[in-house]
Parts: C-alpha cells; structure tokens; sequence
C-alpha cells in the first residue's frame, strides 16, 4: 500500500524473538507469550543461547540457523548484546526489528554512544527498527501484540503513538473496561529510527483506523509533523496530548526517553497549524479519540440531551454551552411530539428530562428517534440507559420481596436486551454519546459500546466528547493546507545581513532592520536617516510634520527609557532640539532616524524565534502597555500559508479588536496576515537570522504599520539560535 | 450540638414512611427497603392505606395510629396526597419529613401553589423537612440510607450536599468501585424548607465529615451561602460544582428542581470570596473532596513524584507545574540516596522513575520514607503501585509456564500484602495521592483506598487532587473573614438620591454621581460645576490648567462620541470655545463640568450590579480601550471585607500592572480596595441605587482617582434591578 516501515513491521508473516526464555518473571518472556497466546498466526522462533524449547516452540541458538528470514524480530535482551546479533538477523534478510531493551540514549553519554552503534548497524543492512526502550506494538486485525498484558481479542477503530509504553500497555486492562478498542498502537521509545510522526502516517493510511492518538512528550522535527497531520487531519481526526511544556515535565520526559521538549505555546501553536486536537489528559486522549474513531461527523451545533436525571442533564447542557455548542429550545411541535412519551412530571424543551424511572423504551428507543427525524438537532447526547447495572445494585433489597434463585435469574427476567436499540441508535444518522453510571457490568453500557457509541462514566466526559467532533468538524471543513511557496530572496536583504556579519555585528539597527523587512513587502513607516540636525530638518519637511526622532544603533537595540526617542515634533526648532539631545543622550555621534508619527488605537507586535526541532516560529499578539502583562501571543512554524497567518488573528484573546473598533474601522486583516507570512518566508531566506522583533505595528485606521524592529542575527559558528 | 434541623434529621431515632408499599417495581418501596435492609437500628413504621404488612413490619393504615411519633417522616406518594397527612403527623408531634414526591414547584404555577400549602402546613406545626422533588438523605455514622440504591457499610469522610439526587444515589455504585465513601449525604431537591446551605451548614459541625462537596445549579441566598462557608472554609475544605451559569444549564436546572441560577462570573466571584474550592465537573467534585477529606494539610509547594512508568510520571509533574505546584529536582544527596534502591536505568532526580518492575519494596515503602524523611517535599504523588490487578491479568499467559490450579492460588502465591506498606503511608506526615490503572481488583488500590490514601485511575487525577489540597492550604492560610462593618448612611448622598427620586429620574449626572462617592471618601477627580463661560473659565483657573470640559447632563449618561467631552484644555481660550461646542452638541443648555485633566499609564473600572439571590455585586476591572474586548472582571458580594477588596487586585488576568510597571510605581492597593469596599458599602447603605458604574478609574502615579461615574437608580416600586 505504501512505502512506510510500518507496513511490513505490523504484519510479518513471521516473527522471532531474541531474550525471551521460559523464565515467566521476565518481562521479555511474557511479552514472548502475548505473541504465541493472543490470537497470532504467523510463524514464531524464538531465539536463545541455551534452551531447546521456549514455552514448546523449538529454540534456535542463533538466527543463522533459523529456517527463513523473519519478516520481525523482536529484541529483549539487554542493551550490549543487542548490536551483533541485529547483525545476523541483517545477513540472513530480516529487515524489521522492535528492540524493547533500555539503556541507551535516555540513560546518558554512554548509551548514546550505543545507540549510534545501533543505528549504524541497522543501516548498513536497511533494517527499519522501533525503540529502544519502547514497549512495542499492537495490530488487533491480525491479533498480533507483543506487549506485556493480555489483549482483548476484539479489533477496534482507535490508532495510537506513543512516547510512554505504558499507554498502550499497562492501560489495556483499563481500556477494556471502559469499551475502547485500539486498530493499531505503538510504543516508539527512543525513536532511533521509526518515529512518532512515521506511526501517525502509517495510521493516517490505515483503514482500520478512525482516528489517531498521540502521547507527546517532545517532537524532534516539528516541521515534519506538520506536514504529515496536515495532510491527514482533514480527512482524518488526530488528538493530541503534550505533556513536556513545563520545566518538571520536560525534565521527566528527558529522562524518560530522552525527548525533546518545547514551551508549551510553540506546541499549541503546531497542533492549531496541524487541525490536531489537543487534550490535556490521558483520559480524554482515550475518551475523544475513541468517540472520533466511531462516530459520524456532528454536522452542525445543536445538541440535543435526552435525561432520565436532572443533574447529568444539567452537567451535560453546561459544559456543552460551554465549549460553543447550542442545546436549543425545541419547537413547540416537537415538544407536543416528546411529551405523549414522556411522564408528566418530565420536560420536553430540551434538555428532555423523562425524570427517575426504569422504562428503557422512551430514552433508548422512542425519543432518540423522534429526535433524529424532527430536523431540529444534529447529535445527542443521553444519560440515564440503564438495566442490568442498576437493577442489579437494588437486587439484594428487592428480592426480599420477589423471592428469585439467584441474581442470575432475577437479571433474565428483568433485564431487557438492549441489542436492537442500540443497532437503531447507530443507525440514526448524527453522533450519539452516552453518559452512564455504570460500567460494563450494564448490559446498556456493554451493548452501546460494543457497537462504537461511546458510554463514559461521567455526564461532563459525555459533552467533552461530543466538543472534539464539533472541533474536528471545523477541522474538517477548513480542508488541506496549501503548500506554502518561498518568494525570491532578496538580494539587498542578503547583502544587509552578510554586511552586518563581516563586521561582526550580530544586532541590525533599526533602519536595517527594516530595509531587510520592506524589502519583503513589509509595510513600515517613512522614514529617512538623518547624520546632522540639518539633514534631519529637511528630512522632516520631506515626512511632513509631526515627525518622530529615534537614535539609530545597533549598540542601543533598546531604547526605550534612554532618552533616544522623540515623538510628535511638531516643527524644526523641536526636530534640532530632538537631534541634540539624542546624541547627548547616546554620548557619542550615532545617526538619526527621522520617521512619520503614526498614531491609531490599536498596537500589535509579531516577531520570529527559532527552537531546536521547530526551526523559525512566528508570533502574534498583543502590543502596547499590556504586551508584557497579559502575554497575548500565538505561535506558528515558518513557512505560513495565508490561512495559517489568518488564523492567527482569530486565535489572541484579544482578536475582537481587529474588528470595528471603538469607532475605528476593521483591520485589512490580508494586510496583517501577510506581515506574518513575510516573516516566516524571510526567516527561512535568510538562516542567519536568530530573532525578529516587530514592537509596534500600530493600526493606522485599518492598515498595519511596523513602527519599530529589530533583527537579531545568529552567532557565526552556530548552527541555531540561543532562543529558549 | 446545635439547633440544625439536620441534626435530628440525619439522627432519628423511629422512621415512618408513607407510600411505600410491598410493590417492588416502585421507588417508594425500594427506599424504604434500603432503610430496612441498610444497617439502621432505630424503629420502623411504614403507614399504608391497604397493607396490613409492609415486608414484615406492621404497618399503620394513618399516623394517627402509631404507636409513636417517630422523629422522621419520609413521603414517598403523590402530591396532592402529601398534605393531609403530614397535617396527621404534625398532630402526633413528628418534626421532621422528606418529601421525595416530585410535582411542585418545578411544575409550574399549579405546582407552586401546592408547595406553599405544603410550607405552611409544615410551618404551622414545627416541621422542618427536605425536599420535596429530593431523593433523601444517607448517613453512614447510624447505617442511615433512605435513597433508592444499597449503601456500602463503610462509613466515609465525605459530606455532600447536593441540587440533583442521582449525585447521592445513582452514583452510590459508582463511588463504591473508586473506594469514595459519604459520611452523610443529602439531595435538596426544591428546598422549600431546608436547603442546601443548612446542610453545608450541618456538615461543617459534624465532626465524621472531613471535607463537604455541594453541587449547585443556583443558591436563593448567595449572602447566607457566603456568611456559612466563611465560618467553615477556614477549618474545613469545600468543594462545589456550579452549572447554572449557561443558558442551557439555567434552562436544565430549572425545569429540574426551579433552581434560580445566576451568570457564572457572580458565583466565582461568590466561590472565592467565601473560600470555596470551584470544580468542573462531578468528577473532580467527588475526587478533589475525597482527598481534602482524607488527607492531611499540603504545608508547601514541593511535590515529589515517584513512578514505575515514565509516561503517568511526565504527565504528572507536568500537571503539577501548571497549576502551580513545584516538581523541584531533588539534592545530590537526596539522589543518592534513591539511587542505592533504584535500577541503574532509573532516574532519582524527581520525578524518580524506578522504571518498570514488579519489586514493591522500593516503590511502596523504602522511597516513601526516604522522601518523607527528606524534609525536600511536601507531598507524594505515586505512580506504579499495584500487584493482584497486574498479575492477575497476565496470569492467563504466564501460567502456561507455571501451571497454578487456579487464578486465585497464583495470586495468593505471587501477590503481597501491601497493607503494612499502606499503614507506614498514612503515618508519613505529608498528603500522599496515587494513580493506578487498575481498580479495587488490585490490592494495593483497595487497600490504599480503604485506608483513606486516595487512588484514582489517571495520572491527571492525582495530580489534581494534590492541586485541590495546594488551593485549599492557601485558603486555610487566609483565615476566617472579618465581619465587614458598614459606615453610617450619609445624609447628604441620601438626600441627592431621593431628590432625583422625587424629580422623577432614575439616572443622576456626573456630578451628583461624584457627590455620592466622594461622600463615602471614593477619591474623584477635581471638578467645578459651570454654568457659563465665564464660570468655566474662573473654574479652570481654581483647578489649574489644563482642564478638561464635559457636558453634565442626566439625559446625556453616555458622553463618548458626542461632542460633549473636550480633553486637555490649555487656556482660557481654549476652554470657552469648549463650553461654547458643548452647549451646541448637547442642543440646549446643560451645565458644564470643568474638571483637572488626570493623566495616567493605566486605567481600571469599577461598579455595582445586582442580581436576584445575590443583592449588590461590586465589580473591579481592566478600564479603557481594552475593557469591552478582554472582559477581565472580577466581582465580589457586597459588604466587602478589606481582605475581599485586595484578593480582587489580584483576581484580573492584568493584575501585574498593578505593581510596578513601565517605570509607573506600584498602585496604592489601600486606596484601590478602597474603592471597591466603599461601593459595596454605599449600595447597601442606599438600596435605591440599581448600578454604579465607575468607568474609567485613571491611576495617576500611584492613586486611583475616579474621573468618570455613572449611578442609575431603580425605578420606583420595582424591588430589584434590571440587570441580568
């Protein structure tokens, strides 16, 4: 299907494992016996040094004495002996390997060095291999799982990556009770060679798969995710959790796997650009994906909640009000509709509240249907589908009046089968998520999500997962990213920074600073250096007046508060005045811009960083006095599409600002948005650059002007910036 | 112990009930079996019009013929059937009834009527009762359970008061799977007698009760709720849900129990000032209380973590950091320490990582006490503790090696006894939460539950609920509120407002509304009131040059955009063309303030809104031109405390720029709060008053000085304000 190392790794036809023995307090044997006991039908050869036979499959001492060349094997030994007997399985033609064993890059120097001897290794005889230091993989469609816990032998429509092993894992118990079905999963550990981002890639193309989970702990080549979600989430939901943006986080993560971690807004940033979803627990990774996997698309946002308990029906509309969904008023004739089913004491307005009662008909059956045929919403919500587990709980205390053998019997006879509702429900055409109570021990909850509704154990998780299908429909609709092109570069730019570097400056002054960014289409104010009060008179006349004087010099990169600036000079005595004072104020003769006093309401600011594995990132926010207060600002990587630079604008607190005013007019949000783009393009054009700081672009009526900049080049010798 | 009508409530000694029969499918009978069949040992009457024999006790066929009044009565039959017998039960002398029975005043204006009849039935003889539209009430202290569900007999230290009844009882089953256990309990329902805060009240004395959890969809007496919470929060932790303040929540709560909510921002402002710790969903609500129940006093911020899982052991600390809690990396010698107990593989730093294994020596006890013994940390975060739940599911494929008879003599031979390991945790002397992917299956979370250490099934989780007990240690701090004192009612603001009254406005000028403030000592602006040029100009020259010149005008309350205000006047010339343009905008002659132009880097707002249930609210914010797009509010209850007044400094996103700022010094927090306290004051002190609203507050160097006000008045015969 394609060419992605994954493909063969998830389905060989035939598997050998190195380290596993039959010592059943060993990690490696147990992950050994998921292979040969969970339903995997390839062949299976174990490797070991010493015995004959490995839980009764016949031992081979070497994989030079194997009888083909397995399409996988697996490594659990320990970290020094790995290496040469890789190189076997190399000669003999096995060319995928899952190397479980740690002790290598995330345990220091020393490990890291073995983890390059491992590399190379695998190289020198296309071996593609996941790990170290990972827990391995899951394939339910040919019920192949090499991890250390038993697998549900029942395929489900969930793919996740993993930088914790422990996620799909020691949590197969819990998945299981709580109804969520991985497709395919991987642990990637060390991700020496095959990475998070490949496993997303692989999954983007797997049919089995619905949606895709990540567990992030840091992302080596941002760039790359970037490119690989963004072409799968407009088809495809992908959620997401990063857990490395906080000084403990990354420092764990660091030892963990030796990830690379970033601040946690460049994350936000690249996971807005991707149309991935982001979620802060892992709970709510399982809970959205797996209601993103199996239910259709929310086409719209009016929900419908369907009760047999006020508080749930309450929790549920709030959190839904909450996150931007609208739980609508029903009509009056739908309303009639509801309540012939419905007890008196109930509501029919929605939430539909049918109040305590144990007839599973109206809320599972009736009135989702009329709900569904009524054009009036598009996804519901129910709490309150309930048999056996409920009945099942009051058992001890009712049979002292009903006298039944056993709990057994008292269950057949009061339980009904929820088989056909639940059939129905899948069948209506709009999402459906149920809240419930009780667990799998429900026959309810058994049945709904055993057919791919979603039951959570809580009303507010229900509405969480309904939220993710409306963001995902968002994301949907936004489409695919264009592929964003570089303009030329700019030859005069080129020449300003090589300038600069020749003469071991690594900070341009103002005026160049913005040379380099109107040479890319930047809009910045006038402005003409002045070397004498002369030369800034007339320069001023040129401008017309009022005009501003700042001192120009890379030496006094920030000048505020140093007597370098004058505003609003008003005629040529305050220019000359202005002129003197600046030099006064530098201490020694630096030149003089002289520049338009732009005035407007609004002022923003927009600038470019680098972080390792994200290369140049730009930002938007909030300028003015509360730039530093309020920290209004968003991220995204270089290059931007013009949607990327739009979406930015939406994306501050302060967004509304852009709008009308305060009797100001609209922004030219295209004009604004192409300031962003710009920066991104000429931080890629020019690699020497390390920082842009763009403070302020004030809103001159509805055009963005850039009134002060900053380029900050990188050191020579230096390969990245000094950004943290 | 008090005069609560609780405290009889939860403690009768006899129990009627009426209603409930020998049918088994009715709720009636299967809350009065969970009295029978729970463990309460006082007597039981049931009263029955038909039954000789309600499942084996006598029954009564009226009140009158018992052969006492018992302490409690609970009616569980329709509403028009409630009346006329709990008359026959407040003539034997029983004083006090749940009324579970729905159909009052959550039905409409038929239903409300019903339920006044049932108040002044229940008031002319001394009952207090619960309810009705409730589901009851449990306490585990007598084995007391009235609700539909079986109650566990292990008696807990969570009180919950709670607007919906499935929270007491649907969820019984529920929280016996995560270990979480009520002292008492009760479901409200329509409180037309006894009401949610008389159960906070109640819960707060009662000494088995050691953290109260209340979910809310709208308080009839936010004052009462905060007198109450205020005397409790200092000694014992409250945690509330509150999911009214959506439409759709105040439509679902409603329709629910006629629950009056209010707009989200109030109940907030309501949960910080009374020291209540806000959660979002009734998960948390029952996790983050159970907790702050069981646990001791968090006394710092250094938390460690300590994990057999990389992944839970990121994610925690990363959840720890963000919400304010230190992940610090430990000492060189704290580190060797663990690292003599820890794989070579592992990671001591903090969080310390055992990586996985099975040994639970080290992770249980021997790293545990080294940390407490540390004087390093604060509190315990445990990843990884876990045996029978692990082993047992591997079982199926390691016991093809080992050939055990039977799961359970496995266990029994590989499983240890964690409970010496969970007695030495209690006794560490620092809060200790876990997570666990597996449930109560695994000895090690039902034994760590059962002892009062939390467990809950995410990583996520515990580090929550650490945060819960961080927020709580701060409110703890804070101490109990003062009782705030008003000023005597100043003669002169009252006459201004009944003038106005009396002259048939509701709206006073600019100059009455600075008249009332400064009367209470509210720092305004220096201004002269002028009635001509002539006077305008004599003003100007008093107040100093330059000036500013505003329309004073009732009729023109809102003066932006209409010519009516001209800023920075420089000299006479200046300020009588002003006044000339203001009496020409304005269309006639209104009088002109002549005012001192303040000048200031920062601006704020202040004011008074009222709700229904809450009174006057003061409000404090960020003013000027970013006010309407940041919406960075805060409100408060009136009367404020000093205390009350300062925390809303803090409480805006932009409360930095109340401190030093952009070489502006640091604001005079008195004077500020001030303010605040001083508008709460005055809108008691003059019920008159409807809204104030104080916008903008310039700071001018470091004082607030209010240079615009605005006081609306209600209208006459109207009780409460317009607002909403």
């Amino acid at each position: 299907m394609n060419n992605n190392p994954l493909e063969l790794l998830m389905n060989p036809r035939s598997i050998a494992t190195v380290g596993a023995g039959n010592n059943p307090m060993k990690m490696g044997t147990i992950q050994a016996l998921s292979i040969v006991m969970d339903g995997y039908k390839g062949n299976f050869y174990p490797v070991h040094p010493n015995d004959d036979q490995i839980f009764g499959y016949k031992a081979y001492r070497s994989p030079l004495e194997l009888p083909e060349a397995p399409d996988l094997v697996m490594f659990v030994l320990p970290a020094p002996l790995v290496i040469p007997i890789l190189e076997d399985f190399g000669k003999i033609g096995t060319r995928r390997a899952i190397i479980i064993t740690a002790g290598f890059r995330e345990t220091g120097e020393e490990g890291k060095r073995l983890e390059e001897q491992l590399k190379e290794t695998a190289s020198r005889y296309g071996i593609r291999f996941l790990g170290p230091n990972c827990m391995g993989i899951i394939n339910t469609e040919i019920s192949l799982n090499v991890t250390v816990l038993p697998l549900e032998a029942k395929p489900g429509r969930l793919g996740m990556a993993s930088q914790s092993g422990t996620y799909i894992t020691q949590t197969l118990p819990y998945l299981e009770k709580r109804g969520i079905r991985f497709s395919k999963a991987a642990s990637v550990g060390n991700e020496a060679d095959i990475g998070l981002i490949d496993v997303m890639e692989y999954l983007g193309d797997d049919e089995q798969t619905g949606a895709i989970a990540l567990y992030i702990e840091g992302l080596k080549d941002a760039n790359r995710f970037l490119e690989v979600a963004g072409r799968i989430t407009p088809r495809k939901p992908v959620v997401a959790q990063y857990v490395g943006g906080s000084d403990a986080g990354a420092r764990a993560g660091s030892s963990h796997t030796g990830a690379l971690a970033g601040p946690d807004y460049l994350y936000e940033g690249l996971f807005k650009q991707a149309g991935v979803i982001r979620v802060d627990t892992i709970e709510e990774l399982y809970n959205q994906g797996w209601a993103l996997a199996n239910q259709p698309p929310l086409r719209g946002r009016r929900i419908a909640v369907l009760t047999n308990s006020g508080g749930p029906g309450t929790a549920i509309s709030h959190t839904c009000s909450e996150g931007g969904l609208d739980v609508p008023r029903f009509s009056e004739t739908l309303q009639g509709e509801i309540k012939k089913v419905i007890p008196d004491y109930g509501s029919a307005s929605n939430p539909v509240d049918l109040t305590f009662h144990m007839d599973t008909e109206a809320i599972g059956a009736t009135i989702p249907r009329i709900l569904a045929e009524s054009g009036e919403v598009d996804g519901l919500i129910v709490h309150g589908l309930m048999s056996s587990g409920f009945i099942g709980a009051i058992y001890p205390h009712v049979n002292r009046l009903l006298g039944f053998e056993s709990k057994e019997d008292f269950l057949e006879h009061f339980s009904p089968d929820p088989t056909e509702q639940a059939a129905m429900s899948k069948g209506l055409g709009m999402p459906m998520v149920i809240s419930s109570f009780f667990g799998r021990e429900d026959d309810y909850t058994r049945t709904y999500q055993d057919c791919g509704i979603p039951v959570f154990d809580a009303p507010e998780k229900a509405a969480l997962a309904m939220l993710a299908l409306y963001r995902y429909n968002k994301i949907r609709e936004g489409g695919y990213r264009d592929n964003p092109v570089l303009p030329l570069c700019n030859e005069s730019a080129a020449a300003t920074i090589s300038n600069a570097l020749n003469g071991g400056s690594t900070v341009l002054d103002e005026y160049q600073s913005k040379q380099i960014l109107a040479a890319y289409g930047i809009p910045v104010v006038r402005e003409i250096l002045a070397e004498s009060p002369g030369q800034a008179v007339k320069a001023a006349a040129q401008i017309g007046y009022p005009v501003v004087l700042k001192g120009c010099s890379a030496r006094f990169a920030h000048k505020t508060g140093k007597g370098l600036i004058y505003l609003n000079l008003e005629n040529e005595e305050a220019v000359r005045q202005a002129y003197d004072a600046i030099i006064d104020a530098a201490g020694m003769k630096i030149p003089v811009l002289v520049a338009e006093m732009v005035r407007g309401g609004r002022e923003m600011m927009a600038g470019v960083i680098e972080h390792p594995g994200f290369g140049p990132c730009v930002m938007f926010g909030l300028g003015g006095i509360f730039a530093e207060v309020l920290k209004d600002r968003v991220f995204r990587l270089a290059p931007l599409t013009e949607a990327d630079a739009l979406a930015m604008l939406e994306d501050i607190r302060a967004g509304k600002m852009l709008g009308s005013f305060r009797g100001l007019p609209a922004v030219e949000r295209s004009a604004l948005a192409g300031i962003l783009k710009e920066l991104g393009n000429l931080a890629l054009l020019h690699p020497e650059i390390a920082e842009i700081d763009l403070n302020p672009i004030i809103i001159s009526e509805a055009k963005p002007v850039v009134v002060d900049a900053l380029v900050v080049l990188k050191q020579q010798g230096l390969s990245g910036s000094q950004d943290k």
